[in-house]
């Protein structure tokens, strides 16, 4: 085994998103950043045009979703998919490792949905704290 | 049952973050921004002192951590303890309710350290793809 192979394998045991220069950083800000978490819900409920993308994802740019969606389909998370029709129809989907991958994104989205309610308790107690 | 009442019940049953509106979309922004995922991955190893976890989170500079600790602690998933000591002792430790939501956020990281050679693999593919 060259070193170069070593190298690799034993970057694979250690990837850590804790650590400042480790190559699943950037990825899980692609999945988390501000819009990127909600892309991924959006397209998790099903193969999407463009623009009905951007409708299910309320209030996303154009220019966020294009460039949310460049960032997710390199990292192999979506696909974007060229169906032959004059004009072509173009489709983006979630490929099988973003949806393995993103599982627990939107399992935290629905927990966080379920908790809202202590959540929004928890910050009126804070702000009266703050007042007080 | 008041107006009031049953807006606020209506609400309840009805938060997504997908709706631009909805009060769980700061809240996820926070969990899942630039540093809040890490700084709630490096908290939940334990409690720790601000330096601490400044340094379980590799790169995060002292504004960003205390403006995601801010966040974190007014959504009521963080709490900062203070231990009666000459000078008194600050530390940050993750609430239960905290641990519970964000048990997805860890589970998500897990996945995608995991994951990342088969991402590496397919960046390597776009990228020569884009050359091509």
């Amino acid at each position: 085994m060259s070193t170069t192979d070593e190298d690799r394998q034993a970057a694979e045991l250690t990837f850590n998103v804790l650590a400042k220069r480790c190559s699943s950083r950037p990825v899980l800000e692609h999945m988390t950043g501000k819009w990127g978490t909600l892309v991924i819900i959006g397209l998790r409920e099903g193969p999407a045009r463009f623009n009905e993308l951007r409708r299910r994802v309320d209030g996303v740019s154009e220019k966020m979703l294009s460039q949310t969606l460049h960032s997710l389909e390199r990292d192999g998370l979506v696909e974007r998919i060229v169906h032959s029709a004059i004009p072509p129809r173009v489709e983006y989907r979630m490929t099988p490792l973003g949806v393995r991958v993103t599982d627990k994104l939107a399992a935290l989205a629905e927990e966080l949905e379920a908790s809202m309610p202590e959540i929004i308790e928890a910050q009126s107690r804070y702000d009266a704290e703050q007042r007080a």
